[in-house]
C-alpha cells in the first residue's frame, strides 16, 4: 500500500480521455497535475518516545520502527480526506511502530502502554476511510501503531464443518490462498479486498461484494480471540448459542477501541465449482430497486446483487475500463448485476429462480458478459480516484443502509445535501449511487461524489460529508452501513444508538481499557 | 397456562397403554398416580410488600395483585424442576404482580423499584424451562413479576420492508393472526409457540422449529425498545449497519437482566402459498447427521430440517399420538423431517435441491404423510410430560450445539453422563436424541430424558443436570442453544464466555441497572 494513494505503484492508472473531456467540460478542469510533496519533502511531528521507552518496548515486541518511513506509511487510511492530508508539507504520524507476532506479546505490550501511557493504533491493511487510523493519543504521552502483519497465519481448519481459523494479519487474497489450498473460500469481497485483513474486517464490521451471497463479515464470524489491556477473551465455539449476549457482536465493529483482534474462526465454503455471471437492464433505479426488494425478500438467491442508478449506469462506473464510453444496451435505464455459486444444479437454479423475479418486475437480461466485465474490474475504481485527485478532481464515496420503503427518498435527500453543499464551495457535483447490498427489509446506498476541489479541499470536503451525514441521520438511515465509524463517523454514533447506547460502550471500554489506550477518538463519543 | 402443568386443561393427555406398557417393563412403574397439592392447598411465602408500597405501586401501574392465585401463577416457568417444585407444600413466589401498559410507566416502575429495593422478574408466557422466573429478590427487599401482557399491539407494519413492530406481550399465535391479516407470517415455531411472548423470544435468544428457513429469533429482530432504569433504548432501524458494536444483540439474551423489552421489531414474510412436507429414513443417526451437513453448507434449503437418533426414532417420539407404536418403515434407522416453503417453483426447487442432497447421503425419502403427522403434533410434548410426571417418572429435555465434526462425540459424552448420573440414583434412563437445528458450521443437539423419579426428585434431576452440563462444558458445546441460561444454567456461563465475558456483562449491568433489581441469579454469573 501506497504512503499517497491507493494500492500499488504498479496498479496506478491515468485518467481515459473520455473522462478528461467530461472533466473539462463539467468541471471546467485542466488536466494539469497539481503540486504535491514527496514522502522525503513532508516534515513529521517528532516521535515523543524516549530511547527508554524504545529500549523496553524492544524488549517485549522486537524491533521499533521510528524512521519516519514507517511511521508516514502508517499515519492514516485511504478516504479521500486522508489522501488530502498526505498532500499536506506537515504531517502527524504514530510516534513508533511495533509488529508483535503472538497474543502473548500483544497482552505485554497493551499492559506496558496502560503502564506508560500510550495511546495504542491498530494497523491491518490501512485501508480505513474512515479515519479508524488516525494517530490520536486522546491526551496520553504518544501513539503506538501496532501492525499485526505477523498474524498471517491460517491457524486452523475443520473442512468437516466448514470453518477455518485464521490470523488477524491475513489479507484477503492471502486468506483465498490458504484456504483455497484446503478446497475452501472465505467469499469476502470488499473494494479494500487486495490489502485489508481479516482482523481488519471484524473490527470494522465489513461487509463484501458477494455478501448476498456469502453473508456479511459478521455472518461469518463464529469466534475470535481478543487481547485487552485487562484480560484475553476466546468467544464463540458453537455455530450458535442462547448463552445470554452475543459478546462476539461487541467486538465485531469495536474498531481497536476495546481490545485487539488477534484471530478470527470463520465460516468457510468449499469453493464454488461455478458462478454465474448476468447482466440486467431496468427502465430506471426505481424499478430496479423493486425488482431486487423482490429477489432478496424471495430468499436463498444470488451471491451478488447491485444496482446502478441512471446517473451511474450512464458514466459506466461498473467498467472502470470503460467509463464515459456510451453502451447503447443501458442507455437511458438503470444496471444490475448478478452472480450465482454452486454446483452447476444449485447455481443454475438459483439463477432461474432470480431471472424470472427480475424480469417479472420490469429487468431485462443483457446477458453474461456485462457482468464478467464488472468482475473484473470491481477492485480498481480507488485507482482513479487518485488520478483525479491529481488533477484537482476531488472524488470520495460514502454510505448508509435503510429500509425498502425508505430507500428512495433517502437516495434523493443524501442526493440533495452533497449536491447543495458541493455547490456551496463553488463547483457543480456530480453524484452517482448504487444499491451494493440487499437483505429482506432493506438495502445499502452507496454514494460516489465527483467534483471541483476548492482551495482548501479538506475544509471542501468535510462541509460536504457533513452535510450528507446531517441528511442520513434525519432521513432514517445508518450513519455507515459497512465503511465503520472511526472518527469521521464518530460525531453521528450518538443519534444513532442514543444516550444509553453511548453510555454501555463507554461501561465495557472501562472495564476493558481503564486508561484509555486503544485507539483514543475513534468510535466512542 | 396451568400453574402446575404445562399449556391448557383442555390439552391435558393421559399416557397410551403403549407408553404405560413401555414404563412398567423398562421402569417398573405401576401407573399410580402420584399426589400434589392443589393450588389451594399450597402454602406461600407472605408477601412482603407494605400497603404504602402497594399503593405507590398503584399510582403508578393501576392494580396490583397481591392474592395468592395472582402469585402462583408467576411464581416460576415449566422446567420439570419447576413442576417438581409446584408439587411441593410449601413455596416461593413473587410478592406481588403488575401489568403496566406503556414503556413509560415501566420507566417509572423501574425507577420506583430501584428506588425502594425491590426485584424485577419480567414475565411473558411464563415458558421459561431454566429457572429464569425464579422469584430471587438478591438481597433486596422483594420481588415484583412485572407482566407484559399489556403489549399485545401490532405497533405498526411496513409491507414494502417486510417488517413489523410487536408488543413484547403478544404470544406466537397472537403475532401470527396480527400479521396474518396482512398477509405475514413471522415464522416462529419454537415448542412453547402457543403461550411464549415476543419479548421472551427475544430476551431468551429463541430459536424455532422452522429456524432454518425462517432464521432464529435474533436474525430475525432489526429493532427494539428495552427500558432500563437509567434510560430507554430504541436501537435498530437500518437492516445493517457498521455503526459499531450490534447493541441489539447485548439484549437479545438479556433474560430481564439488562432492561425490560417493550417492543420488538421484527422482518416478516409474505405467508408462503406453499409447503411441502417430506420424511426420510437414514439407516442410522451419523449417515444421516452426515446428510442434513450437506444441505446445510449447501445453503437456501428447507425451512424445517431435524434427525431423530435411533432410540428417539424407535419410540417415533416425531408422533406423540403413536409413540410406542412400531412404524416398520423407519424402525432400525434414524428419521429426518424437512419441511419447503415459498411460492410454487420456490419451494419446488428447494425441495428437488436437498432431496437430491440427502437421497446421495444414504436417504430414503418416506414421502409427505410422516412429515405432515410431526407438524401436527409437534407442540404437544410437554402435555405427555405432565403425565409422566403423574405417574412418578421423570421426564425432561436438554439442548446444546457444536460444530459438525465433534456433534457424535459430544452426543455420545452427554448420553453417558446422563445415564450414569440417573443410574447413580436408582433408575435406568431412557435417553434420546435429534438434531434440531442446523448451520453452516454445525447443528444442535436435543436430549429428552425419561427416568423413575427417586423420594427427592429435585435432587435427582440436580445431580443430572449438572453431570450433563459437565459434560457438554467439558466436550465443546454451548451450555445452551436456545433455552436460555436463567439460573439453572448460570454455574456455567463464566466456562462459556471467560472472566473477561462476565467482567463484561457485570459493566453492563452496572451501567444500566445500578441497584441490582434486574431479574436478580439469573444469567450473569
Amino acid at each position: 500500500m501506497r504512503w499517497n494513494a491507493w494500492g500499488s505503484a504498479e496498479s496506478a492508472t491515468t485518467l481515459p480521455q473520455p473522462i478528461k473531456d467530461l472533466l473539462g467540460q463539467v468541471l471546467g478542469i485542466s488536466g494539469e497535475p497539481i503540486s504535491a510533496p514527496t514522502a522525503l519533502e513532508v516534515q513529521l511531528s517528532p516521535s515523543r518516545l524516549t530511547s527508554t521507552d524504545v529500549a523496553e518496548l524492544e524488549s517485549i515486541v522486537g524491533p521499533v520502527g521510528t524512521a519516519d518511513g514507517d511511521r508516514l506509511i502508517r499515519s492514516g487510511g485511504k478516504s479521500t480526506l486522508d489522501l488530502f492530508r498526505r498532500r499536506q508539507p506537515h504531517q502527524d504520524a504514530p510516534d513508533a511502530v511495533v509488529a508483535p507476532a503472538t497474543s502473548e506479546q500483544i497482552a505485554e505490550l497493551l499492559r506496558w502502554c496502560a503502564d506508560r501511557s500510550i495511546a495504542v493504533v491498530p494497523f491491518g491493511g490501512g485501508t480505513s476511510v474512515v479515519g479508524g487510523l488516525d494517530p490520536e493519543a486522546g491526551g496520553l504521552r504518544g501513539v503506538l501503531s501496532v501492525d499485526l502483519r505477523n498474524f498471517d497465519q491460517l491457524v486452523s481448519i475443520d473442512p468437516v464443518s466448514g470453518q477455518a481459523t485464521l490470523g488477524a494479519g491475513v489479507t484477503g487474497p492471502r486468506a483465498e490462498e490458504l484456504l483455497g489450498a484446503h478446497g475452501f473460500s472465505l467469499g469476502h469481497f470488499p473494494q479494500s479486498f487486495r490489502f485489508a485483513t481479516i482482523g481488519g474486517f471484524a473490527a470494522t464490521r465489513s461487509s463484501g461484494q458477494a455478501s448476498a451471497g456469502h453473508g456479511r463479515f459478521d455472518d461469518m464470524v463464529t469466534g475470535m480471540r481478543v487481547v485487552t489491556p485487562t484480560g484475553v477473551l476466546d468467544l464463540g465455539g458453537a455455530p450458535k448459542t442462547a448463552a445470554g449476549p452475543d459478546l462476539r457482536q461487541l467486538f465485531l465493529g469495536s474498531e481497536g477501541t476495546l481490545g485487539i483482534i488477534t484471530e478470527v474462526t470463520l465460516r468457510v465454503r468449499a469453493t464454488a465449482p461455478i458462478t454465474l455471471h448476468e447482466a440486467w437492464h431496468f427502465p430506471d433505479f426505481i424499478t430496479g430497486a423493486a425488482a431486487l426488494r423482490a429477489v432478496a425478500q424471495q430468499g436463498g438467491g444470488p451471491t451478488v446483487m447491485r444496482l446502478s442508478d441512471e446517473a451511474e449506469t450512464a458514466v459506466n462506473l461498473t467498467s472502470p475500463g470503460k467509463i464515459g464510453a456510451t453502451d447503447d444496451t443501458a442507455s437511458g435505464g438503470a444496471l444490475a448485476i448478478t452472480t450465482f455459486e454452486g454446483t452447476g444444479p444449485v447455481a443454475q437454479a438459483r439463477q432461474e429462480l432470480a431471472a424470472a423475479v427480475l424480469t417479472d418486475a420490469g429487468g431485462r437480461s443483457l446477458g453474461a458478459p456485462r457482468g464478467q466485465a464488472w468482475e473484473h474490474g470491481r477492485f480498481d475504481a480507488p485507482y482513479l480516484r487518485d488520478a483525479l485527485l491529481d488533477v484537482g478532481v476531488g472524488c470520495e464515496t460514502l454510505e448508509t443502509a435503510t429500509t425498502w420503503s425508505n430507500l428512495t427518498a433517502l437516495k434523493d435527500a443524501v442526493t440533495t445535501a452533497l449536491t447543495d453543499a458541493i455547490a456551496t464551495s463553488g463547483s457543480p457535483a456530480l453524484v452517482l449511487c448504487h444499491i451494493s447490498h440487499t437483505y429482506p427489509t432493506g438495502a445499502s446506498l452507496y454514494f460516489t461524489v465527483v467534483y471541483k476541489c476548492s482551495d482548501d479541499p479538506i475544509v471542501q470536503w468535510q462541509a460536504a460529508k457533513a452535510a450528507a451525514s446531517e441528511a442520513i441521520v434525519a432521513g432514517g438511515g445508518t450513519i455507515t452501513h459497512h465503511h465503520a465509524v472511526g472518527a469521521d463517523h464518530r460525531p453521528w454514533v450518538a443519534a444513532e444508538i442514543g444516550d444509553v447506547g453511548v453510555r454501555i460502550l463507554r461501561a465495557v471500554k472501562d472495564a476493558l481499557d481503564p486508561t484509555g489506550i486503544l485507539n483514543p477518538g475513534k468510535l466512542i463519543p
